[in-house]
Formats: structure tokens, C-alpha cells, sequence
């Protein structure tokens, strides 16, 4: 029984994340989420309370495992952003999921595993600095919301007439991430040519 | 008579993008729009007909109108891109709109008059890089896309744990964008040190 109730959790959590990707939280249906997840709206209430927790849990579920699954390197800023680049083609879910929350929550508290993420980024990234592997003309903190939003690019349209434009291809929009990192974080004296 | 309607319209789209800014598509609600426009529901669907299109008819004027304010000046990125900031911080509400149309209907045509006014800014930057004045290291296409989410990287609060970090004033946010900006379109030489 236990075993079971694990179960019927974890696809509840499945089907959430697929529906507040799509839908956000004022738009997502608990009852299709039950549906998707096999079981009924009842389960939901008890093991997660209401909607808003229910999107808390598989928030904080799937954004927090995804992040930490691409490895951070303050040596080597621009693969760090290539490698964030595939992570958002690869899995579009984790851009939206954060883009509902700015919306619907502005003043919403935040993921604490994320804040804890960001704050051990930031003093790589100025350990980084003091050790000159990297400009110190960026403020860590600028440094590493520039190179977020650098990373996430092409993966948030929000200029959606961009599809009116030739569209480059998947390796040209990843090498223009990496080159643009490169660029910002490069020692100036490192971006002279040979 | 006329001049009334025309009053009306006007308060229904002021009502309309401010309603849209705040809940988006599926969350905003016809008839706060009206009652907030001082009207009843029924001059919103004879004027604009449903409120799908009621957002159309608001987000067209908005942010065609806002985007248009900024001088684009590909002689001078950095500074094109402190107004993009400056107009991101004094007005939320246009990257809101956007986003919420990139959420929720992530197929949408776009607006006309954006690709319109995007495919002539990379017109301007491949002409700047002819001209020799910017990097000819990132296709034109690319510069806009990544210059564009630098100047939105404060503003656009995916990563909103970051109010947990020590936050910066918004002169040194604000100079992050521009020197950002400068580093990744200038010719490789112009970034020498003196």
C-alpha cells in the first residue's frame, strides 16, 4: 500500500508537470491531472492539499533535479552555456514552468534549492575573478544573470515574430550563445587577436 | 456619438492591457475589463468580438507602439541597449504581455509589425557589419536575439530567486547591460586594452 501511494504520487507529479507546463496555474485542471495520472481529485487534495502546492511540488521537483543536472564551471563559462543551450531544446518544460511562475507569482518566494544554486554560483564565479581566469569588469552577480539570459535566448520567445526571420540552424544558434559567454566573460587582454 | 465610441474603444484597450499584463489570456476576466473601462461586456464584443481578439487588438498597439519608442541605432548597441533597459524598468508591462503570449499560444503568428521591424534591424546590423563598425563573428540574426535578451535580462525575473542574493542598484544593472552589449558586438581589435 505504501509502494502504491508512492506510485499514484509520483504520476500525480508526472501529469502536474506536464499540465502546468502547458496550461500555468490558473489554466491547469486538477481533474485532468487526475485523469493523466490514472487516479482521482481527492488524491490530489490529500497528498498535496490544493492546487497552488500541488504546482510547489512539481515546481521545486523538476526544476530543482533539472538544474542540477547540468554542471556549473566557472573556468569554462562558455561550455557551461553551451551545455545549458541543449539542456533548454532538449526540455522546453523547465523554461516554461519558471516563465508561469514569474508570471503568476511575482512576488512569489522562490525556490530554495535555487536561491542556495545561485549563491554557490556566484561565489565560483568570484573566485573565479580573483584567480584571473575571468573579467573582473561584471559584478558576479550581472555575470551570471547575463549569462542566464543568454543561455535561454532562443528558448523563450519572446519576440515570436522571430519565425517571420530565416531561422538559423541548431548549431549556429548554439555557437552564437557560446561565442557571445565567451565574449562578455573573456579577460580583455584573452579576446586580442593572436 | 462617434467620438463616444472611439472613447470607449480606447478605455476598453487602456482596461484591456492591464488586465492582460496581469492575469494573461485564459486568466483575465471580460468583465473586469468592462466595469474597469466603465462599460458593460457587451461593448467588448460588438467592438472586438471575442476576447482572444480583444488581446490581439491590446497587444498590437501596446507593444507595437512601446517597441517603436526605442531609437535602434546599430552604429551604437550599448547605448540602444541601455533604452531597451531603461524602457523595461519603466515599463513591465510590455515584457509581460509578451510573455504571456509566447506561454499561451506558443504557435501564435506574431505581430505583423514586429517581424516587420525585426527583419529591418538585421537589415541595419548586417549593413553595420559591412561598414566594419560591429563584430562580423555572429550572423546578424544572432546579434539581435542575444543583444535583445540582455536587454531584458533584469526585467524578465526567470531566475526569481535571485531577490535572495544580494541585489545591485539599478545604475550598475543597468551599465552590466551595456558593457555586455559592447563586448559582444565590438570588433575583436576595439576591445584591446589601451
Amino acid at each position: 500500500m505504501v509502494k502504491d501511494a508512492a506510485r499514484t504520487k509520483a504520476r500525480l507529479l508526472a501529469a502536474a508537470i506536464d499540465e502546468f507546463a502547458e496550461y500555468g496555474m490558473a489554466g491547469a485542471r486538477v481533474d485532468r491531472i487526475a485523469a493523466a495520472a490514472k487516479t482521482n481529485k481527492q488524491m490530489i487534495y490529500s497528498y498535496f492539499g490544493n492546487k497552488d502546492r500541488l504546482f510547489d511540488a512539481a515546481f521545486s521537483s523538476y526544476v530543482g533535479g533539472s538544474l542540477n543536472r547540468v554542471d556549473f564551471d566557472a573556468s569554462d563559462l562558455p561550455a557551461y552555456a553551451g551545455r545549458m543551450f541543449d539542456h533548454f531544446e532538449r526540455d522546453p518544460q523547465t523554461l516554461r514552468l519558471s516563465t508561469w511562475y514569474w508570471l503568476e507569482r511575482p512576488d512569489g518566494p522562490g525556490l530554495a534549492a535555487v536561491a542556495q544554486l545561485n549563491r554557490t554560483r556566484v561565489q565560483r564565479l568570484a573566485e573565479a575573478q580573483r584567480a584571473g581566469l575571468i573579467t573582473d569588469d561584471l559584478d558576479p552577480v550581472a555575470l551570471l544573470v547575463l549569462i542566464q539570459s543568454l543561455t535561454i535566448a532562443w528558448a523563450s520567445r519572446t519576440n515570436p515574430e522571430f519565425s517571420g526571420n530565416r531561422r538559423l540552424g541548431r548549431d549556429r544558434r548554439r555557437e552564437s550563445v557560446v561565442t557571445a559567454v565567451r565574449r562578455i566573460v573573456s579577460r580583455t587582454a584573452d579576446l586580442q587577436p593572436a
